[in-house]
């Protein structure tokens, strides 16, 4: 590299919020998004991938407690001065890939994808700026019966991640109820009241962080938090307040159950019966198919933050075997969501294209599942080949590729440093099993075989180094050709 | 969302040089890449994923053909006023790593990594300003055995896309060959040299597009390509130039034979000799292991782009199955590459830090192995259940049900439409076979199968439409207990 102005050293450093993540998350990670991959394709769902960048308009702004533009995500302008945006979402690029290729596609166009998102948010912990998330959508179908494969599609991802019924829930709303109970309060469903409307699903949103009291602040005058932020309020009346709540935290009950009080609290508005006919179906479908209340629950709680849902919503949690004191699964939280988002792709067509997804966030799935002690393990470490001659480099790898060759990892060391500096490699791999081979053994036709994990085992058993150094514990000699063989043997 | 100033419709379009990718080429590269994977895991490397944005002062500049500042990337200032790059490789970052965390991790610290890359340039036809890369890379090791296993990954990872021996070469060269050459002719090995040397690898780099002529041009006095833009040259002698090129089109043979005739050329010089000395380290280990010449190969002309390699360099290339006229195979093209950097680390710690690496484009292996017939099939389509009672959609959901657990893919049509637009989904989604139930076949218990392959053949050989109706050719009503075994036995 050219040096003419000799730089300074720069500062080997990650910007804030961004993370590297090391070999036991991203085999998790891998294991998790290719058994999702396996559900979405047995359902007959196509992988689609759009590229990280979109044009900011295409985007549009549908990330909650957004007010101010162009906050929230990393925008940049091109050459040709258009402003392009990382994407925050999987959602909306689908939304622009449909619209633009609206004629080509058979509908309804059902496909999954996962990758990398952007927020461009004050970053805290456990909360990045690039994260992954995992989606699967279905456009162009109106029908509760799409909806319905969503919620299926969801609880089936649960146990491809190998949680078991009981340790997740799939917990299912309406808009449309929502959108019932404010038209009876006198909050239309229209362009007019629409600001006014966000503003309360976000309030009912914060239920779990500010509980009763907080929220019925916010669908009221407004709210100062700890820090002295103030956030304004919806500004609706005492009577639909106490009504909103009403519904928001009314007791969970079986489905059927559910949709029976629904229908005496908001069956009589059209837009609310609506909204119950579409639970109704959905139910139905559920039934036939077996999956239980256990497994899916209706909740009037749940609204998703994202401004751009117009039906059934739903989202993904983990549970806890422990129960709480109303003898309910403990709640480890929220993996993911999604619903109905009708209006996203007519945005730009002007003409009604109805869609419903699922998405859910990888890490956060994979950080609940560790707090739930259900990650599976990592990889087995590599058995290492030490190598002190050189001259023998070629036989090292031999036997590395035979090893390989019977499935087994195996890794010759290409480092520099003596037997005891590649033996405190290997521990540091965490390697059960090390070979060694000098010119000697080569000439013999044999190579020494220790077993790390019962040589520090024994290590605690036996008193003084002399003692040690002569009884060479975990280690044995055998001939070259039966390497394979007792290696399988040693590992199980 | 708000309307308040109704905004205008936007519309649905890409940003210049990004791509949508469908469900063929995408299940293509999960194939690859887990393939890759697979070697990688056995050589005993381990995942680690780097973010998509690091600081724009760590990333450095070593993009060939970069000669302005701040081209070349995706770079935008954060909140903190330090400006952020998107990645432009996978290297770059795992210098950054490796830095950082250099006490703690155990070397050789040998790691692998797929994910996007961003390069902002002008687009072109298959030229993307987002691609996937999937990059091993050893760090810590200075040892040609840890060059000559990168270069064994390369083949191996070759043959678990599926080629045969023959259809692929991994080409080696090393950087301290011509340095050697360069010295000779007066270019020295320094910091002052770097900027005559860059010019004179890239030069070389060229050799493919230009020829023998143009590069002669770009090591001496500079060219002007037809467009009129001119590369200013690398200003050598005529002497140092015919010894260049004649280093670098020297012809071909096997690497016994290419390590006696470099000895011969360069081996006088200090840094010429200590290349080739890697270069039969490396061949002593690929003869021991049984990498012939036919899977890696010696090659003089290659060089690599990037600025930042040190040592041994080498490219993995796709050849098709016919030959030239010299009866060589023809190159379909170059798909990755990498090399020794032995200086990248150092850039961040200012004491020596070896490395070697290699990398793939995934996108440029995928349309190779298209272009050669040897990618993969793509997935079968789903069954298709068409639905056209609702009130039998949990019976449908529950057929889809019963199917998949089978391990077949099957697909509930939850758009709208009667069965001659179910069919032409069905058609368009290229399925074999649909599946119809009526309330009365419910009620006896049947289902009627179509086998849509065989349905598209016989229509064909029937004349008029009549008779076409008639004969209902290719449609079968079971019982629908006999599903299962029915669709198995079709799918064969």
């Amino acid at each position: 590299m050219a040096k003419k102005n000799k730089p300074q050293r720069p500062k080997a450093r990650r910007p804030r919020g961004f993370e590297d993540r090391g070999a036991d998350i991203l085999r998790a990670e891998r294991r998790l998004i290719n058994a999702a991959f396996a559900v979405y394709d047995s359902f007959g769902f196509e992988p689609l991938q759009t590229p990280a960048f979109e044009y900011a308009d295409a985007l549009g702004k549908f990330l909650p407690d957004e007010d101010r533009p162009n906050t929230g995500v990393f925008a940049l302008r091109d050459d040709d001065e258009q402003w392009m945006s990382l994407r925050y979402d999987l959602t909306a690029p689908l939304a622009r890939y449909v619209a633009e290729n609206y004629d080509a596609l058979a509908k309804p166009f059902r496909r999954y994808q996962a990758g990398s998102v952007f927020r461009n948010e004050k970053p805290g912990p456990g909360r990045f700026r690039e994260f992954v998330q995992c989606d699967a959508d279905s456009v162009g179908a109106a029908s509760a019966a799409a909806d319905a494969e969503m919620i299926m599609l969801a609880a089936e991802v649960m146990r491809s991640a190998g949680l078991k019924d009981g340790q997740y829930a799939v917990r299912v709303n309406n808009r449309k109820l929502l959108d019932g109970i404010l038209e009876a309060s006198g909050v239309p469903n229209t362009d007019e009241g629409a600001e006014q409307r966000l503003r309360v699903l976000r309030a009912i949103d914060k239920l779990d962080r500010l509980g009763a009291e907080g929220v019925e602040d916010l669908l009221g005058k407004g709210r100062e938090d700890e820090s002295g932020d103030y956030t304004e309020g919806a500004g609706l009346s005492a009577a639909a307040i106490k009504s909103v709540l009403g519904f928001a935290t009314a007791p969970t009950e079986d489905r059927a159950a559910t949709i029976r009080s629904l229908e005496k609290l908001v069956g009589q508005s059209e837009r609310g019966g609506a909204g119950v006919q579409e639970l109704m179906q959905i139910d139905t479908i559920l039934n036939a198919t077996g999956f239980g209340d256990d497994r899916v629950a209706y909740d009037t709680s749940i609204v998703r933050g994202l401004g751009y849902y117009t039906g059934p919503v739903f989202e993904a949690e983990l549970l806890a075997d422990i129960k709480d004191r109303k003898g309910r699964p403990v709640r480890i939280g929220s993996i993911g969501g999604g619903g109905r988002y009708d209006d996203l792709v007519s945005r730009f067509r002007g003409q009604p294209v109805p869609a419903t997804g699922f998405s859910f966030g990888v890490s956060r799935f994979l950080s609940a599942l560790e707090r739930m002690d259900a990650l599976e393990v990592a990889a087995k470490p590599p058995v290492i080949i030490c190598a002190f001659d050189r001259s023998l480099m070629g036989d090292y790898f031999n036997m590395a590729a035979e090893l390989r060759a019977a499935g087994i990892r195996a890794e010759v060391f290409v480092g520099a440093g003596n037997v005891t500096k590649q033996m405190k490699y290997a521990d540091r791999r965490d390697a059960q099993i090390a070979i060694l081979m000098g010119s000697d053994e080569m000439e013999k036709g044999e190579v020494t075989i220790k077993d790390l994990y019962l040589g520090a085992e024994m290590a605690k058993a036996i008193e003084s180094n002399e003692e040690w150094k002569e009884s060479r514990p975990a280690q044995e000699t055998i001939a070259r050709a039966n390497i394979v063989a007792k290696i399988q043997d040693m590992l199980g």
